[in-house]
């Protein structure tokens, strides 16, 4: 029976570990994708700005669904800290998850600096291109919708299963086409940081970690606001559930 | 006993006023992302039409999948009156619906207005480019087809499941893209009102009032017809059904 | 006994009915959306071909998961003589279906003459760009595939369920992708032929009524050939299966 | 007994060839659409460069929901050997399986080059834009990424089911956007080889066998070592899994 708890220790030490490492790999993939259309949009100019969010969208959904069962796929540190205070995420894994991200991200951009021998016109990190002000506030709003779908397709009883990664990765390819021309459309500190940190170009780099911080908490409160319930309305809204509510006249 | 309804009355208040604030939300970013794009599209440029059109049908697609199981994810007056026509949907919270969606409109119209600072040449909301009749016709065409295809995925006994959201929001990215060149491809009175109130325009806004309520009646008074059935008829279409049909010779 | 028989013969009747009706108003919505994209983009300019194709695709998408439960969504002849050959689709019921799908071809692409006011620059149906030869081959390997994927995910027994909607939309687009450019891409007599003869435009459309026919025919046939098995073999190829042959070390 | 062993020894046999035509016609389709997209555009020009990753992407999607039932639907030397290599595919067909999806790749470049009358100019096969060097490293990460996906949607126990199909097919749009402007984004040595052959263009080819071959090796064992578990592991990742590490507080 010792033993037995002994290895169950160990193994949970190992799942801890191996989360780490696949939030290492998809932050790593988000950011050397996403990043690397950015880069190579700027040298080659083929790729274009919708195809730079195409990407974006399409490795945050492939990337929920290759590891998403492992490390939960947050590949976000204002994702993790928001789920950790609405209680889905241990708050004593946060600190390591946060660095996994960082780590991740700092390695593709790396990556990217040595393979495309990006100069600093192809920054592919993100500056505000009007006030600091406006882009602070597109980032509050664009990381509340991600942080309001995530919740309404994940976190929710009631929820659609797997599709909800196509839903997640389809939230961020529209808030990219929306707010990239302005404010670059981080939602993502981990994003912004990586590249800030390779290419040491730091300017206005508080939006993009207060912004999505502020807005995906405000977007986890606002969901559970409108999901608060108790048992008698669960049942009620059950029969208010999309499907049901078209299929049945009431 | 007493108590139990009294709370249960409580829940059911509690669980309507729940679903007004889901449209007002789910409307808010339909219109601060759908019109958002429109308004960045002119002052920046590089988002394309294509990219406004995926954008529409995207946030559609996620607000259905976020707030669907709440409030069944009308977004639109032309919507709720239909269903509330064809009794999907209680007559009694039309107005409230109504008012809710127009309310996430302005909201939405106001923040764009006021974060972009927009012009009268980024007007985002909808004008005939052509004649009014012209744009009038399309409007209903286009609100017919988004009905019929709502009525089929999400009505109907024999449906597809949670792939409806995907539905839906496609029928509006194509939708717009057909449309959208000639009567900016509304298809919904509160996504018209919004942004002509906020920017005080108010031409040939009776072609968006008008045109979506006609033809989502007529769309869903189509598919009630080819549907129209009893119990003989739904043992028969079930051996008619799309894979049964393909899978198995009659 | 004799009036619940005679009840079942008229419900029967109905249901035929419905399923040409669904028929019509599925390949109206085909032609009207495709065409009409075609039409809106020789005139505004904006749709750009790409947004073109993925009209095409989706529309055909959203049909299937519309009324494919009621008539099957064939929006084709050559589908619908494809599966009466291959014993999927009664033989009797073929001539009614094709009436139904050229009735909503010409009924679409009238509409579009009188809505757009189309001079004959923006002729929206299917002209080879190139020879007729050359156009004709395309048309045969386009349709081909399309059929071999409608085989494959509709009408075999280890089918994926209703994502095969999904597919064969996106079958459709690709397929415009690669030959619209040169031969329009029809697949399917009755998109060719609605336009052709509102416009009194004939040139090379026997390409698209023989085209598509023959590619269907062939394709079906090959699904058939690698497909054919009794059940020993079914029994191996479960172990074949796309997923299990990942998951399990044979 | 002995006539049972034999039918089922025949039937064995039928299955293996079933499943390399199958491989043969995906290939084909493969080839013949992606590589034909890229001829079309050099010729035509309206396909543009994301049109081309649309294809590449869609038709691997719908190939997979073709015949993965059927024969796993590698359509690519390097995945089958490293499905191979992680037992996930029997070592002695893979000979076979490489000899039908170089056929197929032939095939569809022989075809290509009959019926669009390509020129030197108009080639569809890979070439590195920049240094060999910078194509095989990218080549590496790309087919890296791929495989990672492969191996998280499609052979882990705690599978995403048949949404697998669009996962994969995503990630190939997506790579090809990202490093088709710079190695082409070949990811598979029969994609390279078949235009190669047809058209005598052997410039840079070791990069897209050996790229490809050492990237999906490197992400296979990258997969398998954070899914690396024994039971216990098991039970405790069930709790880590996406969806319920959302809908559960620790």
């Amino acid at each position: 029976m010792g033993d037995s708890q002994k290895a169950e220790e160990n193994v949970g030490f190992l799942a801890s570990d191996l989360q780490a490492i696949a939030e290492v790999i998809g932050t790593y993939f988000l950011i050397f994708t996403g990043c690397g259309s950015v880069a190579v949009n700027k040298i080659y100019g083929s790729v274009t700005f919708p195809g730079i969010c195409v990407v974006w969208g399409l490795i945050v959904m492939v990337m929920i669904y290759s590891v998403g069962h492992i490390s939960g796929a947050h590949f976000n540190p204002a994702v993790t800290i928001t789920f950790a205070i609405f209680r889905h995420f241990p708050r004593k894994q946060v600190p390591i998850y946060i660095v996994a991200q960082l780590l991740g991200s700092v390695l593709a951009s790396g990556s990217l600096y040595l393979i495309f021998d990006v100069k600093d016109e192809a920054f592919f990190g993100t500056i505000p291109v009007g006030t600091n002000v406006q882009s602070f506030v597109l980032e509050i709003i664009i990381s509340f919708l991600l942080m309001f779908v995530i919740s309404g397709v994940a976190t929710d009883n009631r929820s659609i299963g797997e599709l909800a990664g196509i839903a997640i990765g389809m939230t961020i390819l529209l808030n990219v086409l929306v707010a990239g021309p302005v404010s670059g459309a981080s939602m993502n500190p981990a994003r912004s940081l990586g590249p800030a940190i390779v290419m040491h170009q730091y300017k206005g780099l508080w939006v993009y970690i207060a912004g999505p911080i502020i807005g995906t908490i405000l977007g986890g409160l606002a969901y559970n606001m409108i999901r608060f319930t108790d048992k008698p309305l669960r049942e009620i809204t059950k029969s208010g559930s999309f499907l049901k509510s078209f299929s049945r006249p009431p």
